[in-house]
């Protein structure tokens, strides 16, 4: 038996989330179903996550286990050439039997776009959240600086979560501001990728805490309302949540000692 | 009558070209829909020159004559939400009448993009070429340099061509080569994005100068060859037809004081 660990980009616009439910299009069914066209092993890919409706994915991972001996250097290929063209398996490698994509993540990496120009990029329409109108993007900054931390985020997460605990950490979160697309003389505002890393995320975690700094960022919050929200521990507290489109699983990230099957 | 000069961006990817055809599905059909929807004027816009099936636009421009009043700055929206969401006009001036986009252009720009890396990136796969095989990057770029100055560019013109001369300048071309996408330990090889600025290009220019410089990359031409494939004023001399999704119109060059409304 064979542990094999894989990194896939997708773009999540036409799926219904990551994760396989009854009689719905996921990109693990997909995946899943590559496996079984190449291999005809039925086998249950364990993700670092679930990403929702939507949502894209420049790096996420996925293990599993598998009886064939094809070299690992094939699976890329026979893999994408039995996907749609809107998933990309990008490296494959042999892990330990013991590594577990989600038990054995240490960090993830989440970015969200937001398009702050009078009017959507063609190209990348489908991985932001066009808001044409007047943000002020340093009291954002201030803001988001103030959700780094340890925290109960239960004002961040979904009514529908059931975990048992809304602790999280956030290690880090940063903006980073590009003007380059903006036309001189108008009210273009350019493009603003925000990016958390965290030891984990709940239900629509990223997407609340963006829905909030937007409503700082329009003058409905004030950047020190933020300690506030969070410490309400309440999903009505803090701002709407955006769009799933303008969201991407950006990174996950892992010891490489566990990754390592030379021992 | 006020003459309109507006720059669009599109995504030509489910479009018969820009220019309008019997029966076809042209962006310059849905151009002329919007204006005629916005101001029920029928009117024929003049853009830069015609683009190919499946390429796309960074900044297009067209005119047109108008006898509504209605004030330039509400334009760019009123168009946008009455065209479909992969055409964008960016911005909308008022031109003398003597302007006209086709006469009045000094030079153009256009960009194709080669993904070499092993497997499509999701997010760019509908605006890049994907080849996956070895390249010769720097002779291409050798190669690129001998297609820079004055000639008949009949080898890299579509025998289709009805134009009388085929003499063309291209002023400038550049290569721009990003490997911060190529995964270390792997074949990938980054992006290659391409540009070319010339006074005017023949039909599939553009994509005949870059399946060309493909050959020269793989080691089918040399980059010496060159000069010799210019001078055949032959399009069996050159390499094939690029596809078409991988290019797209950059720029488009005027005289500011040809725009300038104020005499």
């Amino acid at each position: 038996m064979r542990n094999l660990f894989m990194v896939v980009s997708y773009d999540g616009t036409r799926y219904h989330g990551f994760q396989t439910q009854p009689g719905e299009n996921t990109i693990q069914d997909y995946i899943e179903a590559s496996i079984h066209a190449l291999t005809g092993e039925t086998v249950k890919i364990i993700a670092s996550g679930r990403t929702d409706a939507g949502v894209h994915a420049r790096a996420q991972v996925f293990n599993f286990e598998t009886q064939s001996s094809i070299p690992i250097e094939r699976w890329c290929l026979a893999l994408n050439t039995r996907l749609p063209n809107d998933i990309v398996i990008r490296s494959a490698q042999e892990v330990p039997l013991s590594f577990h994509s989600r038990h054995s993540a240490h960090w993830k990496t989440y970015r969200y776009t937001i398009n702050a120009n009078a009017f959507p990029d063609v190209f990348n329409r489908a991985y932001e959240f066009h808001h044409p109108t007047k943000l002020d993007i340093e009291e954002m900054r201030t803001a988001l600086s103030h959700m780094v931390g340890t925290f109960d985020y239960t004002s961040f997460a979904s009514r529908k979560s059931t975990k048992a605990s809304h602790v999280r950490t956030i290690y880090k979160a940063w903006m980073e501001h590009d003007v380059s697309s903006a036309i001189p003389g108008t009210r273009d505002q350019g493009i603003i990728h925000t990016y958390v890393t965290g030891n984990g995320f709940l239900q629509h975690m990223v997407r609340i805490m963006m829905g909030t700094l937007v409503r700082v960022g329009q003058g409905k919050f004030k950047s020190e309302d933020i300690p506030g929200i969070i410490a309400a521990e309440d999903r009505s507290a803090a701002g709407p949540t955006a769009v799933a489109h303008g969201l991407t699983l950006w990174e996950v990230g892992y010891d490489l000692n566990e990754l390592s099957i030379e021992k």
